[in-house]
């Protein structure tokens, strides 16, 4: 096979490891017409109907971060994926892997959490199952959900990118970085004095208004391991275009730029869980604007940049300064075990 | 709550204390008509269709063991919980929990023996995802997989167990324990000279059979966790009915008999991996039992026990020596991680 013999950490990130595991491995095992597809959830026909089916397992470290915790990251997450979809996120499953010894209030605090953010997504939380391992063979508690939506025909190309061309304009709902900023903080009990928190939300309030505003919505994606560049780069190769992303236009957390330049990360790299990247089409692209900003999610919402013709399958950056450069594919890890 | 501070490992047996644990935290707080029904899995309805939703994450150790690996049984746990209720299986997840410095060679297998299940039951492993931890931060591999399959409305009674009535007739598909006896001969290098393997098999071919033999199945459920004594009692509690075991009926695996004895281990409490109970209206019994023997995973079919109106809520065993005895709920743990 085309990596190493043995796992490691970079096989998870999101990035250019991860995405040759999951080519050579699974996609090559599991061999089939939906999952080559290689979306954040797979549409389904079952008797006539589009179903998109998603699943996500969480290993975040710290289990409890400023602004959620495992149970509303893991909800969250597995909603947006549907949401991005174009599905109507509707049932989630919930798999607990609980190390022997674990605090059952924190347990309780962790589920409460999960179920408030289902009932506030209109989403229903039907099964689920629980395994207990020896103290030390797992780091306190892992949850895996896995989501069923509905999806309206009209909506699948958002999740194929199929209709994504030259001219089209790329939109971010806010500030990249503030999950894996939050989590950082949290980890290493920084004592920067900022109100830094995750940016951990349910992103289909504010794509349904998108989908509604519009008719041209060509691409959606949450923004999750790997960031924001990692997205660009996932549009650039699916859809065989050229990316331009302008800098100057990104919105910016003051904090999380103070941390990621005293750390020496970059924020388009860094993990989101409520960031939204889309592609749309020119003529809607002010008036999509305008919907997402009357959203909480959507109020930073701004037009980063446009899809080209030119260098295909590359992401250019033009910097603040003006020039111009090639944004790299993410290759070593930033942040293990963000989600 | 009505249960410890802490997490102990037999929260996760399939028990007494697991079944606390999911009713007072999170049928509790997840609380909807779905996940109320506490089966296998979960029957939707989306848009005029019934769906079968479930999801399993496996933890057991070791990996590999005679008779199947955590891919093998992942895939096979998942097809029997959507076969159980009546649902034909269609679509599979598979989430992956690795710990750094797992071997690409024995993940690569692993994912291979997911392949074959799947292929073998005629489903698809669609949508997955990986997540990579530091070394000491779990066990080598954890894998979740959730399923979805189409239920007929005629099979819905078959989940809920709403049919079952005194007089029905109780089935085992075969000798019980031989998982979790091969997992423990694996684990602790047992130098048993015995061809024991694990049972891990897709139920779904028999299930399949035997629905198309009989219109009167009331009730299926796969033994896993808590063994077949654990079914029977969640037959006698979710039917208010009282069952009746005859021990001098139950199939047996000499070298699963050889080890209990030796262990001090009741089989009716260990986890089988390619169980199944079923309650047969008495005038099907034996058209269902013919069809089932023609199966491989049926060949070893008997009819074990029946409903009564007496004692309801318990489980009554008549001992070989003739005397009965009530069959106690498991409430200690037998095994550890043997899914």
């Amino acid at each position: 096979m085309g990596y190493g013999q043995r796992i490691s950490i970079h096989h998870g990130n999101g990035g250019v490891h991860m995405k040759r595991l999951i080519s050579d491995l699974f996609i090559r095992f599991f061999e089939n017409d939906v999952i080559n597809e290689q979306s954040d959830s797979a549409t389904l026909k079952v008797s006539g109907q589009h179903i998109a089916f998603t699943t996500d397992s969480f290993v975040v470290d710290p289990l409890f971060f400023p602004g959620g915790n495992i149970g509303s990251l893991a909800v969250c997450g597995t909603l947006n994926d549907l949401a991005v979809s174009g599905a109507t996120p509707l049932y989630l499953s919930a798999g607990f892997i609980i190390e022997e010894g674990f605090s059952i209030r924190k347990l309780e605090r962790i589920v409460i959490s999960m179920a408030r953010e289902a009932k506030r997504s209109g989403v229903k939380i039907v099964t689920g199952d629980t395994k207990v391992v020896n103290s030390g063979k797992c780091d306190k508690l892992f949850i895996n959900t896995s989501g069923i939506g509905q999806v309206e025909p009209k909506y699948l190309p958002v999740s194929s990118g199929s209709k994504v061309k030259p001219g089209d304009k790329i939109i971010l709902n806010g500030a990249p970085g503030e999950h894996g900023m939050a989590i950082l903080q949290a980890r290493m009990n920084l004592n920067f004095r900022s109100g830094l928190k995750s940016d951990c939300a349910s992103l289909y309030p504010l794509i349904k208004r998108v989908l509604k505003a519009s008719d041209r919505v060509h691409f959606l994606r949450d923004a999750t391991r790997g960031g924001v560049a990692t997205v660009a780069h996932e549009i650039a190769s699916k859809c065989n275009v050229g990316v331009d992303i302008d800098e100057a236009r990104i919105p910016e957390n003051t904090d999380v730029r103070a941390m990621c330049e005293i750390l020496g990360f970059d924020p388009l790299y860094i993990a989101n869980e409520g960031k939204l990247v889309m592609v749309v089409d020119a003529s809607d692209a002010d008036s999509v604007l305008h919907a997402m900003q009357k959203v909480k999610t959507g109020k930073d919402a701004a037009i980063i940049g446009e899809i080209t013709s030119e260098m295909k399958g590359k992401v250019i950056l033009k910097t603040r300064s003006g020039g111009k450069r090639i944004l790299d594919e993410l290759i070593g890890d930033q942040l293990p075990r963000i989600c």
